[in-house]
């Protein structure tokens, strides 16, 4: 019962580049001093201007203004902080309804199902077999006392894209919040703040060659956020805690070095694997929508073929697959995402996600759909069930 | 009214060391994948073996099991992940009232003032006028609905370290959880938990040289503690996140180039920097207790003199100084911790922090001593205060 991946850039967490860690380095070495004091020597005060550059350039990312970026520990954080501090600013003011889709990352799923034990109304949205929301459904299920939405923009398995554009008109039409995890989709699919009305959005620096454990929470200026982590004043006061100074520079280094030329060309991997399999291997199922997906991500079903077995006899061959989603762990449950577009167990266990990176190329894709093809050969020759079935 | 801070190692941030640096590149560059899943490819294995080769030298450190200790993003999450869960797992079973003392660093008091505002019962503990907890008062306030006392190990400001193992004791008696703020102690200053029945410890990596944005916290097995932060199964599903294994394993070295020869000379500085202020400069007031404190720190107030004045002559030599204590920004009030053991404005406003690290040398505590003493000799002679009383 799993859900393989394989990851061509070898890991959800994707490769530091080297030109991140040497813009990062004069913050270790050289301008290491804390940066809250406004009072500062002046070492303090020149981190506390790398701070804000940093800052200035997620902003600018997403034509945000500064102050509107509150750097976080990774999208886990930002989301929890996101939903758990707007739900404690409006619980008295407005209701304890929210709502998010069925096929969220476990941050976004896991908080609200949290809510929903503490006493909160959760309406979980269903999508339909390439995972778009219904918005039919979302608009039906926001009530008086509903205080936020929160849908993701790229799937983290099957990479479908949200029209969050359409959520935000509805969400707004309605005076609801409305938050997105962006995680999987930040900087390789545009979100410009200044013509989609979206209240919050998460952002991590690892899916884009950045740094772990560096994020951050986009927040519209008025939007009723309870503060995260109590402690010192920093991040504005919304977010305690000593700045990860040479992260945030890190990120925003990560932020620069993406290209629309290189988002292209993850996509032109994503196609041509798409193609190459669906032409050679019989059996197959793409799992998520052909056009509306990131451009890194491609999600098949190789019908007939157990996902262990996959997973061992690419590893030997030097291709780096995991089990469960990434967030995934001690798990033999089938992928919730891949049941939440209709897919059963058996397509949930022999579904395998490919995640195109800055050090792929097309030799690479070549490499591993030559490998799939002949393991997928040779474990169907020793299946029963195929050789009844197909 | 500023408590006015020189940092001998140029920060509360100290400067990273390249060790930790070189020890981290393996896993920005080779082995980046993600270690959460358990049947996981090879290289998220090998990931996997160096998180938890880093959890076992933290947990090491303390004589504690490696399943005892949660990597976070600093100290300031340590703690609220610490108090905080502690509150939500037992508010209903035991009760609401919570002890912590009055010089606690911000990510301790703040939360103890949160959860105040929330409706739980908070008694801040006084100290004396070296900062030394009052024990009797701690035993008289415990009741039978306390949950927690949290009562730091030494002082971010003034140094003073109080007796954690007579707290863990009482604590132990009275059935009440002990948690222990050690940022500023770690490494410095020993704790044995399979001597002192301490319940959690609050730790840091950018106080030894290791990497910013990365903390742990120590929890003894059985501990009640609601999850921090919802979504993966990280942690042995006690925080949720993409784990940062560069920054856990950064920090692990950070803790092996620890030694007791350094710590011992960092003490000596510290003792001939009070021994050298004392001979030379009249009216000055150690802060904190001359012996129960970190060997890094020393806090000495020079009466009669601005604190702004002196913050800038530094700086201008090369000396960085901050105002306010590393936590704090926006505010030009007294540090509680001054005003906690009994100091007044004037005192708070005259105090300079010094914080020695592995970087300094007895040149610099020289050098350092020499511009002080001049610069205090120039305020003095323009200062009318000084001219008419002193």
């Amino acid at each position: 019962m799993l859900n393989e991946m394989i990851y061509l850039d070898n890991s959800a967490s994707t490769r530091l580049d080297e030109r991140v860690l040497d813009a990062m380095k004069p913050y270790f070495f050289d301008t290491y001093a804390v940066a809250t004091s406004e009072f500062g020597y002046s070492m303090g005060i020149d981190a506390k201007e790398g701070l804000q550059e940093a800052r200035g350039i997620i902003a600018n990312s997403l034509t945000a203004t500064p102050e509107e970026i509150v750097f976080t520990s990774g999208d886990t954080e930002s989301s929890n902080m996101a939903i758990k501090g707007v739900c404690a600013a409006l619980k008295k003011k407005k209701g304890q309804h929210i709502i998010v889709s069925k096929i969220e990352d476990f941050p976004v799923l896991n908080t609200a199902k949290n809510l929903q034990k503490q006493g909160w109304d959760v309406d979980f949205i269903s999508v339909d077999s390439e995972g778009i929301l219904d918005l039919d459904e979302l608009k039906s299920k926001i009530r008086d006392d509903t205080i936020l939405v929160s849908v993701q923009h790229g799937n983290q398995e099957i990479g479908t894209l949200q029209d969050i554009a359409a959520i935000a008109k509805i969400c707004k039409e309605k005076d609801v919040l409305f938050h997105t995890d962006a995680t999987h989709s930040y900087m390789r699919v545009p979100i410009d703040v200044s013509q989609i009305p979206v209240d919050m959005i998460t952002m991590s620096a690892h899916t884009i060659h950045g740094p772990r454990g560096v994020g951050a929470l986009y927040v519209r200026k008025g939007t009723p956020l309870e503060k995260w982590m109590d402690g010192g004043f920093q991040e504005s006061n919304r977010r305690g805690g000593l700045e990860n100074i040479p992260g945030a520079v890190g990120f925003a280094k990560a932020v620069e070095l993406v290209t629309d030329k290189e988002t292209e060309f993850l996509a032109s991997m994503r196609d041509y694997t798409i193609k190459r399999v669906f032409e050679e291997i019989p059996h197959v199922t793409l799992n998520g929508n052909k056009k509306q997906r990131t451009p890194q991500n491609a999600n098949i079903t190789f019908h007939y073929v157990e996902g262990e077995s996959m997973t061992l006899h690419l590893d030997m061959r030097g291709f780096a697959v995991s089990t469960g989603s990434a967030c995934f762990s001690r798990s033999l449950e089938a992928s919730h995402v891949i049941l939440g577009i209709g897919g059963d167990h058996e397509r949930a266990h022999g579904s395998i996600r490919f995640t195109f990176g800055r050090y792929n190329s097309m030799n690479d894709v070549d490499a591993v759909v030559d490998a799939i093809k002949e393991i997928v050969k040779q474990l169907r020759e020793i299946s029963p069930l195929y050789n009844k079935e197909a």
